[in-house]
C-alpha cells in the first residue's frame, strides 16, 4: 500500500531539515570587525560563536537571576535576520534606521521555515534580544558590544581608524555594555581609554 | 596609598579576558567540509556556532529527558583543544590515534588560561563529549556527524569523492549518530542512499 499522506513527524523533520539548509548561509554575512589576528574580517555565524562562548566564560558578570541559558539560545539565533538582510554597521545612523524593517521581513521568511511552535520561540529570542527589556537581553546586547570593542583593542584599534570610529562614539557602545552589566562595561572603558593613550582611537 | 595586592576578582578577570582573547584562534582552524553553497572550506568556530543551532533545532530528536542547555554548551566548547591540535580527518585513522594524545595536551593549557573552578567545569564538558557516555554526549556528538553529512548532501558529494571517502566508511559514522538520536540516524542514512543513487558517493 502506497503511503498518500506524510506523517506530522515527518513534516516537522523536513521543515527542521529545510532550516537547518537554510541557516548555512549565516556564515557568508560578513561583519566588519576583524579577528583577533587582524587577518581578516569576521562573518556572523563564527561571531554567535564567539559571544556564546562569552556568555559562558563571563557569566558571573550578568546581572543577577539572569537565565544563561536563555543568554546563549539568544546569542545564537540574535543575528539569523542577517541572512535576508546583511549585517549593519553600527555607526552609520542611516543604514540602521532602515535595517529594522528589513530585519523583520526577513524574520518573517527565516524562522517560518521551521515548524510554527518552534518558529514561534525563536522569533521570541530574537525579538526578546532586540528589545534588551529582560536582564538576559541586556547581557547578551553587552556580550554583542563587548566582543569587537576587544577584538579592535587587541587589534591596534582594528575597525576604528579604518572607519574613522571616534572614542566618543565607542563610548555610547560602551554604555549598553553598562546596562547589562557594570563590570564588563567598566572593563571595555578602560580598554577604550587604553586605545586611546596608544593612538589607536581618536578622541 | 598605592594597592599591592590584585583583588580575587580582577584576577578571575584577567583570567577570563585572557581565555576570551585565546579563543578567537578557533575561527583560524580549518576543517575538512565544504559550506552549503561549496564555496569554501569551513572553520571550527562557525561550525560550533552551527551544531550548537542544531542541537536547538533538533531538541525533541535527543535521547528523552536529555538536558539540551548542556549539549549546547558542550557543543560550543567541543573543538576548543583544535587551536592547538588541529582538525583531524575522521577517515584518516592514523591521525585520528595521533589526535588523542594532542587534544589532552592542548586541554591542560587552553582551559587552564581561565579561573580553576571555570577551567575544571569546561574541560568537564569536553571531556563528557569525547567519552559519549551520557545522553547529553550521546546527542552532541550525533549533530557533530549529521552536520558534515547533510552538507556533503547538499554539495554534490562535497568532500567525499574529493579524499575517496566510500559509502561504508559514511555509515559507519552514520552509527554514532543512530547512538544519540535514532530518528536523525535513520534520516542521515536516507541521505546517504541518496548520494549513492545520485553518483556523489561511491559504494
Amino acid at each position: 500500500m502506497s503511503r498518500v499522506t506524510i506523517a506530522p513527524e515527518e513534516d516537522r523533520l523536513t521543515a527542521q531539515i529545510a532550516f537547518a539548509v537554510e541557516i548555512d548561509k549565516l556564515k557568508r554575512v560578513i561583519r566588519r570587525n576583524l579577528l583577533m589576528d587582524g587577518s581578516r574580517r569576521e562573518n556572523d555565524a563564527e561571531h554567535s560563536w564567539y559571544v556564546g562562548m562569552l556568555a559562558l566564560v563571563f557569566a558571573e558578570h550578568a546581572p543577577p537571576g539572569a537565565d544563561i541559558q536563555r543568554v546563549i539560545a539568544m546569542l545564537l539565533v540574535h543575528d539569523l535576520v542577517e541572512i535576508d538582510a546583511g549585517d549593519t554597521f553600527i555607526y552609520d545612523p542611516v543604514a540602521v534606521a532602515a535595517q529594522a524593517q528589513a530585519e523583520r521581513t526577513a524574520a518573517e521568511r527565516i524562522f517560518a521555515l521551521l515548524p510554527a511552535d518552534q518558529a514561534a520561540s525563536m522569533r521570541e529570542l530574537w525579538e526578546e534580544f532586540e528589545a534588551r527589556e529582560t536582564p538576559e537581553a541586556r547581557f547578551a546586547k553587552a556580550l554583542d558590544r563587548f566582543a569587537p570593542i576587544l577584538a579592535n583593542h587587541n587589534t591596534e584599534g582594528g575597525t576604528w581608524p579604518l572607519f574613522r570610529v571616534t572614542a566618543s562614539q565607542v563610548k555610547e557602545k560602551v554604555r549598553l555594555i553598562e546596562e547589562g552589566s557594570p563590570s564588563l562595561g567598566a572593563y571595555a572603558m578602560e580598554l577604550v581609554e587604553l586605545s586611546v593613550a596608544r593612538g589607536h582611537l581618536s578622541e
